[in-house]
Order: C-alpha cells, then sequence, then structure tokens
C-alpha cells in the first residue's frame, strides 16, 4: 500500500466518517491511525507502525488481538449460522453463554437477558426494574439512585443515570428524573482518610437518600470499586457492602454496571460475588466477547423473571427486543472467552502481572505532576496535576493529558487519557516485559509532555 | 445428537435464558425452536427440520443464511483485527463503508457516524438533533414528533418516539415528553381514499402539530412507507413530500428511520432519495449487514456536522459512543452486502419476485378471515379479521395470529405474526419457487387455524 493511498484513505475518513468523541480540529492536526491488523497487546498501522493497544481498544480487549481461539470459535459458528431471531428460537451459543454466565456469577443470579452493548444492558436492567416495581403493585417506585461520577452508557435511558456533566449536559432537560448522589471520593476523602482500612465513612448521602426515598426508588446503580469514565476512580469494597445492606432495608433494587470492569480487570472474575455482594442486576458487555463483537447480558434474580410470568392477554412479559440480541456468533466468540478466563487458574496468573504494575507506583509518585496513582488489579491510573503538593489540577486548556497521549503515540502507544487521567487498563494477556515497556514509555511520555 | 441431548438443551434455555417478547406460558407449552444451522432462506433444527426463515430473522437477513462471499468478507476481516476503537483510529471497513452508503443515500447527506444496533442509530439521530438546536442557538426546540403506530426501538429515548402502548406502557412516566400525531390509516382511511390515488388527505394533524409547535419541535420521526411493529401498515410516498415541505416550513429536522425498510425491502435501496426524498437525518441497521452482525449508522447533513465544530475547549463536538462502533467485521460485512446490493443489477431482479408474491392477493382476499392483504415491495402482509365484511377483527384471547403461527412451524414456516397481521418479508434472495412455497403454505396455515 503506498503512501498516496493512506493519504487518500484518511482524507476520505475526514469527508465522510464522523468519529465519536473526537473535536473535529483534532482531527485536522491529529489524523486518525489508519489501524490494518492486530497481534496480541499491539495494532498496526499501514505503515507498518506497532502501537501498544494500552487500554484494549476502550476496554473491550481481554486476550489480545487476533486470538487463535477466538478467531476458530468466531469461524466455527459461522459455518453454522451466523444469526438467527431469539423470540421463538434458541440456539446452542445462547444457551451455553447463559449457563456459563450463571455458573460465575452470585448464586442469586439465575436469568440471562441478551441485548447488544453496555448501554442496552444497562437500559434492559433500568426497564425491568420499573415494569418488576409496577407489577408487584408499586408503581411509585419508578426513579433510579446513581453516584456523582457514574457512567452507564450514553443512551438516553442509560444516560439519565450518569453523573458526569460532559456526557449529560446537551440532553439534560430531557433526561428522566432521577437522584444524583454524592459517591466516594478517595483521591480528595473528606474525611482523610485511606482505602483500604476506611469503613466508607463517605456512605452517608447514599444512606440519607436511600432512607428519605425508599417510597419512589426502585433501585440504585454503580459501577463496582473503580468510575470509569470518570477518570478510573476508585473506591473500596466496604461501600458496596454498605450500599447492599442499606438497599435491602429501603427496598431498592441494586444494579452493577460491570460493563467495565468485569471479566477479571479487578483481578476477580466479577465484583459481584466476591465479599458477599449479591446484586439483582449485574450488566456486563465489552470484555464479554475479548473486545469481538458488541454482545449486551443482564443477569438478575429469579424474583425479578417471576414478577414477569404471565399469559399473553397479561402482557406481564417483557418485550424490549433487539432484533440481534443473543446474535450467535458474538454468543459463540463469548463462550471461549469465559473458557480462556476460567482455564488453567487464568485470574491466578494475573497477581504477577497486577504486582508488576504496582511496582511503578514510585517511579510515577516520584513524578512532580503525580497527584495520585492508584490501582485496582489490571487497571491502573495517574492522575496528572500542575501541582504534587497542592493537587491543584492543570488548567484544562494545557489539556496535559492529551499533550502525553500524542507523546505516546509517537512511542509506539495508544493511551487516550480521561482527561488529564492517564490510565492502564491492558488487555489481561499483556507480558511482563509488555507491562514494563508500557509504564517504562508512559512515564517518559509524562516527563516528555510535561516537563518542558 | 440424541434427543435426550435436544431435551437437555432445551431444559437449560428454560431454566437460564430469558427470551424477548415471549410469554413465559407460551414457552411452557411450545418450546423454541433449537436452530442449529442456516442455509439460504432455510433454518434447521437439530433434528434436521427446515424452516423457511419468512421474516428473515426479525427483518435483518437479505441474502440468506451461510452466504459465501459474505462468509469470506467476515473470514478476510478476521484474519487482520476484528475490533479497534473509534475514536483517534480509523480503519479500511469503517472509511469504504461509509463512502458506500452515502455514494447510494441522497445528496444531501454526508456524514456517517456508526453505533451498534437500530435503537442507538436512533439514538444518535434524536441526540445530534438536540444537540444541534442548543448549539445554533435554540435551545427551546427540545421536543419530537412522532406518528401513532411509530416504532423506532426500546431504549429509553427511541421509545420516547414510540406510538405503540403495548411498548409504551410500563414506561410512560419515565419517557421524554413528546408529541404523537395521528398518522395514516389506509387500512381504515378516515377519507375513504386508496393510496396510489389520494394526496395524503390525512396529513392534516401533522401539519397543525408542526405549524403550532414550530418553535419547540426538534424534528419528526417516521418509518417511512412501511410501519413494521404496528403491523406492516403501509402508507403512501405522498404522505411523506407532504412532510418534507411542512417540516422545512416549521424548521424541523426529519429523520427517517429505515432500520426495518432500507436496503431493498421495498423495491429501492433506501425510501430516502426516491421521489425527491431527502430526510436530515438517515437511520440504518439490520439489513446492513444482510442479518450477519449488530451494526447501526446515522446519516445527516453536512449543516449538522458544521454545527458541532469547534475545539477541545468548545465541547460542542458529540461525545455519544459506543466501545464497539463502527465494528471492523461488522463493517466488512455491511461492505460486501451492498457490493451484493448494487451489483449486476440486484434491485431490478427484485421485480419479478414482487409481482410474484403480489399474484397471491387474490388467493388471500378470498379467505373469509381476510382483512386486507397489502404489499410494498418484498413486504407483504394479510390482516386477518373475524368478519371480512365488517372488518371486525378477532377476540385478541382468540390469538388467532399465533395459531397461524402454530401451524406454520408444523409445515416448516417461522412467520411470527404481529398480532392478528401474518406477514411475508423474506431474504431478498428467495426463488420464485420458493415465493410460492411460502404463500401457499401460509394461506393452507391459516384455513388450518382458522377454518375450523
Amino acid at each position: 500500500m503506498t503512501d498516496a493511498n493512506l493519504e487518500s484513505d484518511l482524507v476520505r475518513d475526514f469527508h465522510s466518517v464522523w468519529h465519536p468523541c473526537t473535536p473535529r480540529r483534532d482531527q485536522e492536526t491529529n489524523p486518525p491511525l489508519l489501524i490494518e491488523r492486530g497481534e496480541g497487546v499491539f495494532l498496526f498501522d499501514r505503515a507498518g507502525n506497532r502501537y501498544m493497544d494500552v487500554i484494549s481498544s476502550w476496554w473491550v480487549n481481554l486476550f489480545g488481538h487476533n486470538h487463535p481461539r477466538l478467531n476458530a470459535a468466531l469461524q466455527q459458528q459461522l459455518a453454522k449460522v451466523a444469526h438467527v431471531m431469539f423470540a421463538g428460537v434458541t440456539h446452542r451459543p445462547a444457551i451455553d453463554l447463559a449457563g456459563k454466565l450463571l455458573s460465575l456469577a452470585p448464586p442469586n443470579l439465575s436469568r440471562v437477558y441478551f441485548s447488544d452493548n453496555g448501554s442496552t444492558s444497562v437500559e434492559v436492567a433500568l426497564k425491568m426494574s420499573l415494569q418488576y416495581w409496577l407489577q408487584v403493585g408499586r408503581p411509585e417506585k419508578k426513579c433510579f439512585v446513581h453516584l456523582s461520577g457514574g457512567y452507564h452508557g450514553e443512551t438516553l435511558g442509560a444516560l439519565s443515570v450518569c453523573g458526569l456533566g460532559l456526557f449529560r449536559a446537551p440532553f439534560e432537560d430531557v433526561l428522566m428524573e432521577n437522584v444524583a448522589v454524592q459517591g466516594p471520593d478517595c483521591y480528595s476523602c473528606p474525611f482523610g482518610l485511606v482505602p483500604g482500612s476506611c469503613q466508607a465513612e463517605c456512605f452517608g448521602p447514599m444512606e440519607r437518600a436511600l432512607e428519605e426515598g425508599a417510597g419512589r426508588i426502585a433501585g440504585v446503580i454503580v459501577e463496582p470499586l473503580v468510575q470509569g469514565a470518570a477518570g478510573m476512580k476508585m473506591y473500596p469494597a466496604v461501600y458496596l457492602k454498605k450500599l447492599q445492606e442499606a438497599a435491602a432495608r429501603a427496598d431498592v433494587h441494586t444494579l452493577y454496571d460491570e460493563v467495565a470492569v468485569g471479566f477479571g480487570r479487578t483481578g476477580s472474575l466479577f465484583v459481584a460475588g466476591t465479599e458477599g455482594l449479591r446484586p439483582t442486576f449485574l450488566c456486563l458487555s465489552k470484555g464479554i466477547t475479548s473486545g469481538y463483537l458488541p454482545l449486551g447480558a443482564t443477569l438478575t434474580e429469579e424474583t425479578i423473571f417471576a414478577a414477569f410470568d404471565g399469559d399473553f392477554a397479561s402482557r406481564r412479559f417483557f418485550i424490549h427486543s433487539h432484533s440481534y440480541a443473543a446474535n450467535p456468533l458474538a454468543s459463540a466468540v463469548a463462550c471461549e472467552t469465559l473458557a480462556l478466563l476460567t482455564e488453567d487458574d487464568f485470574l491466578a496468573g494475573l497477581r504477577p502481572k497486577i504486582a508488576a504494575i504496582g511496582a511503578h507506583r514510585p517511579r510515577f509518585e516520584e513524578l512532580p505532576w503525580c497527584g495520585e496513582f492508584r490501582q485496582t488489579g489490571m487497571i491502573a491510573a495517574v492522575e496528572l496535576v500542575r501541582d504534587q503538593k497542592t493537587r491543584e489540577p492543570f488548567d484544562p486548556a494545557r489539556r496535559a493529558g492529551y499533550a502525553v497521549y500524542l507523546e505516546g503515540l509517537k512511542r509506539g502507544l495508544i493511551m487516550r487519557p480521561l482527561g488529564d487521567v492517564v490510565y492502564f487498563l491492558p488487555p489481561l494477556v499483556i507480558s511482563l516485559e509488555e507491562i514494563e515497556m508500557m509504564m517504562n514509555t508512559a512515564r517518559t511520555c509524562m516527563i516528555e509532555a510535561l516537563g518542558k
């Protein structure tokens, strides 16, 4: 492929494609990478340049690109049937996937509802919760509590439980009215405590919201342990334990959005199930196909499912339908993904990798722009600040994170920070050597971008 | 595979999977088909029984199951990379697909935004329209007009422009406030006119809604020519022409949801572009991958895109993001789908098929339960009624459509009527012989199910 062809493709892209989350003027100055192939944790552009996929292509990839077993699983299903509708019809990949998911999820969950992506997995949970309360005779329970900093997708229902102005602001007037609660903020703990030894002293606002609103609240939705889009904000499980107790007292559903943190990212397969955590709904997507194909799944309890029992005339059944629900190709890849995750003690094998990432903490903390180095399992983040002592942030116009990103591209890393939070969320198969390369190069990028 | 295994898989399905649109008690009496493979217009269950996919697996399949060229396109992309994020990165399948879509869409459309399914293609259009008006200084334009009988997906934003109580009712209280307008009803035309010769005399309510609400209406959304979920209700293009003029007068966007009718179903590639129709937004999904993989696309005009121009600080860019946006595997299959649709005068080749379907009109009209036989291109529908003369409907408890569906399963057809509307929406590659089999068998099913 000649440079002229590359040029021509990028020109075509510039004039026809509208990319998500991309200011036009950034695209003018820094055209997108034209990625042609992938192998393991690396992506290759047309010129053959290699880039490490540090954020797993928006947090989806677990086993690297072009994985022989995932490719084979997809091809085997393709030889049978790519897709068939999921009403009046079922198929082995979906049945197997539902069974595997339930065997790995906490024991209170017994039903799997398939959809197409993370947003729809959340929309399904919100709608099931609303229809449940309606059908058990409590129609006044029709709002949701969500956390400041929460992100659960961007279809308008999912966006209505988002706690981030960046995503909500242009649509504020049309969003369903829900209840935003100040959530944990371990980076600037108002109690001066440290995660790991605290008792979620910050739980007060949530406790009050649930007590006062119990009669009208359907459920509370959280990203357990790590609030991704907020900038990989992390908080301890004790908050979730308190939430579980308070939600039970208030007779309110708990919705765990593990779209980003599920499938091993935190070191556990799911957060749900650890430490006795038992959400009413568990929303999954992203890693479910190891970053191959869109697929969503919403797991829930038998009590929820039972409230939808009835004959046709009762209209009590759940109608929400996507044409490609339980797509057999995606389901087949998901089954193989779960096989890979559960074979040969795979999750235990993450421990040295988690330790290797964590070993870089002091080397980042010694940088004058490191406000915090934080880590939960295979996810780590560096909060870049102008002044390490006062934690005064950079002027947003400085675009410190973006400057580090551009340095990364020069050095073979695709990082894509969230504002001024540079984070590491690599495919789980990243090797120890690749972890060294990733962390060392990222550190160099910070020095190059910010030290001048 | 033994019967015991089949039994065991269906038991696992029954106890773990929550199927969409499926009353539990129906599933008890009529377990789902366990589909194992597909070939052309046929699906095969584990016992080897053959079923014609009369409704293209929820209106998605165009070129039949297991199509060698579509399989090959998928495999070729799989050998390169299954997926990569679509911000800061681009790839050839998406660039090619955007180019092909724009070359086939009306000339006013110049930009393609990718998402994952039909609902999200609509959510994207709604959100772009809202943010557009906000950014051009008219934030008061923030509601949408939709038609009675309209269906545009079931995420809560898409559901807020749905005109069907079946889908909306349990969620009515949390939906964004929009404006429902009585749309065309050619089955029971209040003016006693006939589509084809009328002048959309029923346009009055829409005209008034747009005139009176112009200041607060962002856009009007329609399924052009065929309202699918309403029961394949059909109306003539003259309604859309009047809508185009009235929307222009009211300075209101037009949103065409061609998720179901696009890609050749009506005999044209899109309704947009025929008869001078130029929507502001064109929402596509379903057939875009010929029923292989979930993929959504929202096409729009340069004036819309231009209103999102700005630097990072302006926050004027469109943030809405799905991890799997522009999935390369789905995009590659979509490119091949468009190649198949545009080669060898494929659409012209539909004309004899459309005629063959239409030739069965008198044979259905002679049945005493045929309230109407209607057809638009490759879509035909029979409205079943208790009394043909008075068009008195069946008692819903009779479940006439469902009875015909069950007869179909015995005779190798998967029909899945919409209430008492039995419809035909087969893969476009259906042969003339297969059309005869489909129409004759369906007619027999009606007689068997209703004639006793």
